[in-house]
């Protein structure tokens, strides 16, 4: 295990982020966790993950919620150690953990209602010709126990207590959290957080465990542990394909959903920029900077029609990528990596530098960066569409709407594409909708993809190699149909079917009955 | 292309079912495919995914519907063939031609209906604090085109037409089949019935094209084709598995849904073996038999608490066996792989031979096999729970209802697990279920697995490795999910959104509204 070790016993490593702000290690390190961990959590999950499945939904509920409560219980001292861990505003850092909460009790919500379940009766019809029908109730249960790995740049949202753990436990999963090395001391806050839940919750230990490790390696015999049902993953192309690859060779394949790589086109129309180009040039400027560009869904490619208006674009956009002052990034690491992406694009041969940020005046930070290329240019090199994490973006100018289509059938899978269109460009839209569809996950009108609702409707997902598996989503409600397979009971006697597929429905939930929603 | 060829023409090879009744080739044989099939096939599929999955719910199920007409139009025609490529009987033919009818009948009920487009709006909320929030609009389109490896063993019901083309049709995928080498003539009649659904209903050809090839090998081809982004197949562990693998080390994996190996457990609980063990001994046979015991859903395996009543279930069971007329199996390979299966059996030296059928009188009837083996002999050697395909299955002793739960454990994921019960078991049976739920897709009391409803509720799936995908089922409405994926939009104008999410619901569809199912 890892407790939060306040000095270090001897045959012990430890693990200590970096402060970006300052390039110094953090006190107090975590200890590192080894194979033997490994073993020891899956046993105690694949122990608890009968126990926990067959939990009440109000218990189930209540556990999550119990969870976002523990978490506003650690106080300053989880949003100080989050700051120092990744050099993040505290407002940026307070709304963070909001969010994560909120998603917590949106996920209670979900268990409470029981839909998932996604309960079906066909009754017995006794009577039917040529033979009679049998009786088939149908009803979710969870996978089994889910490895998550966090990502960096979400410390809270897309960590410990995140969108994949929040699912993989309201589907009625247990959940092994492989901590991201970025934010040890956070994981650990957040990790503590959940076992008081599971405590007070009177669960299984096994219900949560958390690895620590400096380098890959663990993260391979987690998710070939064959107790391991399913994975989660948000981070690197690189990294996710390898966890697919690792799943399918198990003697037991299982799902790995990972959350990889995107550009998010955004694709400015003619009357769009015609009316507006300035100010959808500052507003993409705020979107390209927010969070120093650390998100997945940060606008790295912009599509622009040719014109008065789209210099008009470039002139906003150049202007509120010039003035702003430059933000830490989140690990050193990182920002090495964003140098090196945006040294590429600034010595390509075809590429020219449209707009950089404000000098860094602190040792990682990112200094914002827009870039063009013509269009014959974009479309011969591949590696163009290559994402750079960070406040990086590139430009490429189409002669007209009508080229949109040949640009995005060059381009991989998408998390969002945004469009900026007003009236007059509707009738290109609807030309161009199939096309996005089959690209992304998430298409958007006016505003940028960087902010993600957790909602019902929300696709946080897309073609590959936006993620692994593009009949899914990470964020929003049906993210817990990943962690769910259905069981169908034949002619059970009512007294051994579980309540949600009894006569009289006592959990008074929504079924499809002969095919028809109904809450009787 | 694969005509039907009446003739054979230079340089085109054939292929040619086998009678497995007098094991000789079956006229006319069916134009061999190449890669260059492949390609043309994977092309015309991409370019008509788009037309084909904006087609209106209404004149999608119409083509279904009128595949279904197009089948019954094909006669005798049909099931002349289809008799002689299988040794199927007439009544089991015509049988299976109404349910693959049904089948498609039902997924164009599903379309229509709607709800399998998921369909979400979370309304705006401009006033929210402390952000406003947008408004955000769900719906899943088709994946793309889907490739189709039919099962020899319905070469109606799970083959060219059959559940995994009918529901990939109906989620908007194009559709190329790789026809089973048993029943080529079969394949092709149905393909032709598709065609001219596809021609009477005015859609592109490329949404369905199908391959003929004598061994694997064009497979693999068809799956790691780019323009192929989902699999179905079933058939062998094996082969299964192979698929699994190929699409996983795919520039872009995509996902295989294999249904390959069950052995079905049969629980014998005490009461219902004291009360009825003779009768449910019979009826076991019979099930055992059906269809040359050649269903996936096969009872293989028979664990019985210790007793007279399990005498008497053997009892039943024996008659039924001994006294039963051999059948025909569908190839001389099956036939030959049956042969070796049972001779494994037979010479195992912790297993007896409990019964055998009739003397085969035929060049490939399969005679029955019943064999017991002790608990501790079946613990000790995981082979003794292969799959046999045939009418061969083996009998365990088990001191009392309570040892069920140490034998599950040791087993591998299962389609179905029946149970024999009567009121006073029941106690036992509530013990049981959470191991029983997790081993299979699907459980049954007093009855067998071998009729498998076309319903709602069903779910003919399970745990690795009766399937590569636990959360899905390749029969039952719910088939349609493995080729949908959900796609949001982001505060799109009404006129740009699909009918499905517009305000006012003009399909009349059931969706979430605000978290609530609503038909406004």
């Amino acid at each position: 295990m890892a407790p939060f070790f306040m000095g270090a016993p001897s045959m012990t490593a430890f693990i200590h982020a970096i402060d970006p702000k300052i390039g110094k290690p953090i006190d107090p390190g975590i200890a590192l966790s080894d194979e033997d961990d490994v073993d020891r959590l899956c046993a105690a999950a694949a122990a608890a993950f009968r126990l926990y499945r067959n939990t009440s939904l109000e218990s189930r509920a209540v556990f999550l919620e119990t969870i976002a409560a523990e978490i506003m219980e650690t106080g300053d001292a989880l949003i100080e150690r989050v700051m120092a861990e990744t050099g993040l505003l505290r407002t940026r850092v307070e709304g963070e953990r909001a969010r994560t909460c909120g998603q917590l009790r949106l996920f209670a919500r979900v268990v409470r209602d029981g839909g998932f379940l996604d309960a079906r009766i066909d009754p017995a019809q006794p009577d039917r010709q040529p033979l009679p029908r049998v009786d088939l109730r149908l009803r979710n249960i969870g996978t089994g126990p889910v490895a998550v790995f966090g990502a960096s740049n979400f410390p809270l949202a897309f960590s410990v207590a995140g969108g994949d753990t929040a699912s993989a436990l309201a589907a009625g999963c247990p959940v092994i959290v492989k901590a991201h090395p970025a934010h040890p001391g956070t994981s650990e806050i957040v990790a503590a957080a959940i076992r008081a839940a599971i405590t007070r919750c009177d669960l299984p230990e096994g219900v949560f465990g958390i690895l620590f490790e400096k380098r890959t390696g663990l993260g391979a015999a987690l998710v070939t542990d064959p107790r391991i049902k399913a994975v989660a993953f948000t981070g690197s192309r690189q990294g996710g394909l390898a966890l697919v690859q690792a799943a399918a060779a198990r003697p037991e394949p299982v799902p790995v959903y990972a959350e990889m790589s995107s550009i998010n086109p955004v694709l400015l129309f003619p009357a769009a920029l015609a009316g507006r180009g300035a100010a959808i040039g500052r507003s993409f400027a705020t979107s390209l900077q927010t969070g120093a560009g650390q998100f997945c869904t940060n606008p790295g490619l912009v599509l622009g029609v040719d014109g008065p208006g789209l210099d008009e674009f470039i002139a906003g956009a150049v202007a509120g990528i010039e003035g702003a002052t430059p933000q830490t990034m989140l690990t050193p690491g990182i920002h090495a990596a964003y140098d090196r992406g945006v040294g590429r694009f600034a010595s390509h041969a075809g590429v020219r530098t449209l707009a950089r940020g404000g000098e860094p005046s602190g040792p990682h930070e990112a200094q914002a960066a827009l870039f063009e290329t013509d269009l014959a240019g974009f479309l011969a090199d591949g590696h163009l569409q290559d994402e750079v994490f960070g406040p990086s973006s590139l430009l490429v100018r189409v002669p007209d709407a009508g080229a949109f289509s040949d640009v995005l059938a060059h381009l991989e899978g998408q998390l969002t594409i945004a469009l900026h269109i007003d009236e007059p460009d509707h009738a290109a839209v609807t030309t161009l909708l199939p096309v996005l569809e089959e690209k992304a996950g998430r298409i958007l009108v006016n505003g940028f993809g960087t902010g993600v609702e957790v909602a019902d409707a929300m696709v946080h997902g897309g073609p590959f190699p936006a993620t692994s598996d593009s009949r899914t989503t990470s964020v929003g409600t049906l993210a817990i149909r990943r962690f769910l397979r259905p069981v169908c009971y034949q002619d059970l006697p009512q007294t051994l079917l579980a309540p949600a597929l009894r006569d009289g429905n006592p959990l008074g939930i929504s079924r499809m009955i002969d095919g028809k929603i109904a809450k009787h």
